[in-house]
């Protein structure tokens, strides 16, 4: 089926998502588009009572929704009705926009060291460079000008996009996927310093070790261990611009933010959600599941399964509170003053 | 001219910068430094209240200054008036610094891809790598590395620095600036995720749309859109290191200082000014025009014209106030508890 | 020696590291390894009381420790007693992980400029390109990739990692080693703006210099100067993605953590530490010796050795005061209230 072609009716999604079909069942659809902005032959969603206000003058064709908006009024009488539209919408994806197809071989300028290995197919773009020793899986695809260090290993189905440097000493799983500019492998920041005296470096000799099913965003740096090794946990994704530092340990399905920074030998347990601009300080523990929010100042350990947020990071609901409260106590602490003058004074 | 020879004596200066020249019209200046560093062949400049004390021991030629240091006592007597030193010190930098003449040419080992346009002239460094059907414009200057991919489009004047990035989907407008290091429509962090199960991703299948007089820092990054397009309006200014999200929105004539980050679906209106370490959370709306202060932590919509700060970000003089009730409260908080011990247990 | 063979005695140990012998003299080892990992041929070390509780289960075949661990009961009993474990492991690794040898060269892909010069022995590596002028001292090492603009100079012993970019005007000291994707010497972020106005950018004339002994991490940029210089003292070391704005001065021996920003114009004197995430406003100046405690956001001039936390910074003992009574301020925050109401209205 060409590009151009590709369609799916009502019935297709419903049967694609599981979802229950409300309204005309050949409706066609050949792309996705957000509410306010698609138009008759375009898919849409509704996931958050925030967009309802743009249902009514939606010109989509259809619609993927959560049970809560099968009947909202207004806007397109087609609906699919699923769990979650966002689960959904993958399946659709996957079919309107299919993965871009990739031609296998080894660009003519591509620098291959001695004792590269690799399993085919694979696809090696222009200027990259493969340091002696790099073992690659099956389907590794490196765009254009990656760098891979001495003896870097990875899995099958490696993507790196354009531009990502690993030192030796990395080691990658399977069904990784690397965007433009990650540097894996780099020192970690280790000094031997005092006032007055010019810091030793420590040299920096354990490994940077990226479990399966990782992502890692554009940008974003994971230093090597000093002695230890650094470790990315299994499914884990990491977003553009995060500094992972030496000897941290991330477990597994984690998700961690932009512009986040984990300090050195700090040890993050599954399933931790950060926002965006998280800092943790070093040798800290976070516990499975916790929720840290953008912005939260981590000092201290955090416990399993709590949400924290604010610098020093406690306890969201209670950082709230203490905000609350100071806004009520700035307004009163003229008199509050006057009343501890009068008691020690009366 | 040759560069050696290019100065400017101060009624040229005037005349440049439209200044009202107080004391010797042929004082000449050949280069521009700092108050405490100029010497006798070069100009300086005094804006700023904090750098008066330097003013009286400067040995620079001839001063451009605002209206209220015109007559401050001591240091150079050449002095040229004007409103903003800053404004007219462009037209002045723009002649004693002319920018670097490039050569056109497409370097040897460029790699360009099938059905790649562009209107001459243009210049195309080493190892740069073009995808099927770049379009490019006239004066378009791709220094080495850059690696643009298929179908990425750009209007006239585009000027990239060395080892730039776009993604496939990316479209650019005329005379934008994009930094060594720029990613531009990397893929958005959208996954369907839950304790204990690998986050699913979620194909990131918009745009990224950089509008016309945009410059963006070294090592910034801004995804494409997941199903909507991500788009920076024109005459935007991003620093370094600078994170914006999938299917973010930034009006006009914004700028954003370095290591900011807005996250997903957040739109941000025109004229909107960030400090450095701006974060923002997903699917806000930031008003026309406001002023996010230097580590803002913005998790609610912000109003057009508002200044704030702190986190959670509020208006900046009432987060001032707070700051310091707090620090008198602290002062009292043992005789204010005993106050309500008293109150309760008389 | 060839490499699988190294391993030391604990008496070459305690030689290496002026350290005294707790006993026997000759175990070996091979390798460094963590407490809880090291095994029967590693050295392991216990510098933190943090650790202790791993002492006991620890495999290590010896350890370095400082005088607190000389006779903690458990563990290893061959130890090495140091007065600090971590400059003691410096000498040791040294030997069992020698660096790299480094083969000098010109990879025949490299682009150099008219009139380069430099120093044998060298090593450019594949796809690096070099501007005209460019000048390098001995032992250069320039990894795949690497740009330097026109004119860049650089002393002896630089060691650039892959993709590192060197805009033109930018000056490097001896013993300098810049990591995977550092930018140096792009344009600051300066522009003459205003609401519904165009910015107008501000050339960026001003060099930047980098001193001796300074290394700079992954993905860092650090702006030229506008009409000033960006200059970075020696000795100091920068971690990843840092930015270091226009014009900012930082004195030598200074540590700065990953994500901190300094904005334009400030300056930061000798032996100051930043923690990560650490952000500075414009046109300030820190004093000597001063701490930056992670995430601490500076907007005014810090004292000379002063410990500062929270956003606005101030002295860290006093913002942890604050904290502790706004939490016991918000428990009684209603009865406060009342008490200002008798008072008022009794």
């Amino acid at each position: 089926m060409a590009p151009e072609s590709r369609s799916l009716s009502a019935q297709d999604v419903a049967a694609l998502t599981g979802g229950r079909l409300v309204g005309s069942a050949d409706v066609r659809v050949q792309r996705v588009a957000p509410l306010e902005r698609a138009g008759p032959d375009e898919l849409s969603f509704l996931a958050n009572r925030r967009y309802l206000n743009q249902l009514a003058q939606s010109r989509a064709a259809a619609l993927l929704v959560g049970p809560a908006f099968a009947d909202a009024p207004g806007g397109p009488a087609c609906r699919i009705v699923v769990p979650d539209p966002h689960t959904a919408m993958i399946a659709v994806l996957g079919v309107l926009y299919p993965p871009a197809v990739w031609a296998p071989g080894i660009h003519s300028t591509a620098v291959i060291g001695h004792g590269v290995r690799w399993e085919d197919p694979i696809a090696i773009g222009p200027y990259v460079v493969l340091g002696d020793g790099v073992q690659l899986g099956r389907n590794a695809r490196l765009e254009a000008g990656c760098v891979l260090g001495d003896g870097v290993v990875a899995g099958d189905d490696l993507h790196c996009y354009p531009h990502v440097v690993c030192y030796s000493g990395t080691e990658i799983g399977a069904r990784v996927i690397l965007h433009a500019g990650v540097r894996l492998g780099s020192d970690g920041f280790g000094y031997v310093a005092g006032p007055g005296k010019l810091p030793r470096k420590i040299p920096q000799v354990g490994r940077c070790i990226i479990g399966d099913d990782v992502e890692i965003g554009a940008n974003t740096t994971v230093d090597r261990g000093s002695i230890d090794d650094t470790i990315i946990g299994a499914g884990t994704k990491i977003d553009n611009l995060v500094q992972i530092g030496h000897n941290v340990h991330v477990g597994g399905r984690c998700l961690i933010a932009a512009l986040s920074g984990i300090s050195g030998s700090t040890h993050v347990e599954d399933d931790v959600m950060m926002g965006g601009q998280v800092g943790l300080a070093d040798h800290l523990t976070v516990g499975r599941g916790a929720r840290l929010l953008v912005q939260a100042g981590v000092i201290g350990d955090i416990a399993a399964g709590a949400t924290v947020s604010g610098f020093p990071a406690r306890d969201h609901r209670s950082m709230l509170r203490a905000q609350g409260a100071l806004h009520r106590l700035t307004a009163i602490v003229g008199e509050l003053e006057a009343l501890v003058k009068d008691r020690e004074d009366p």
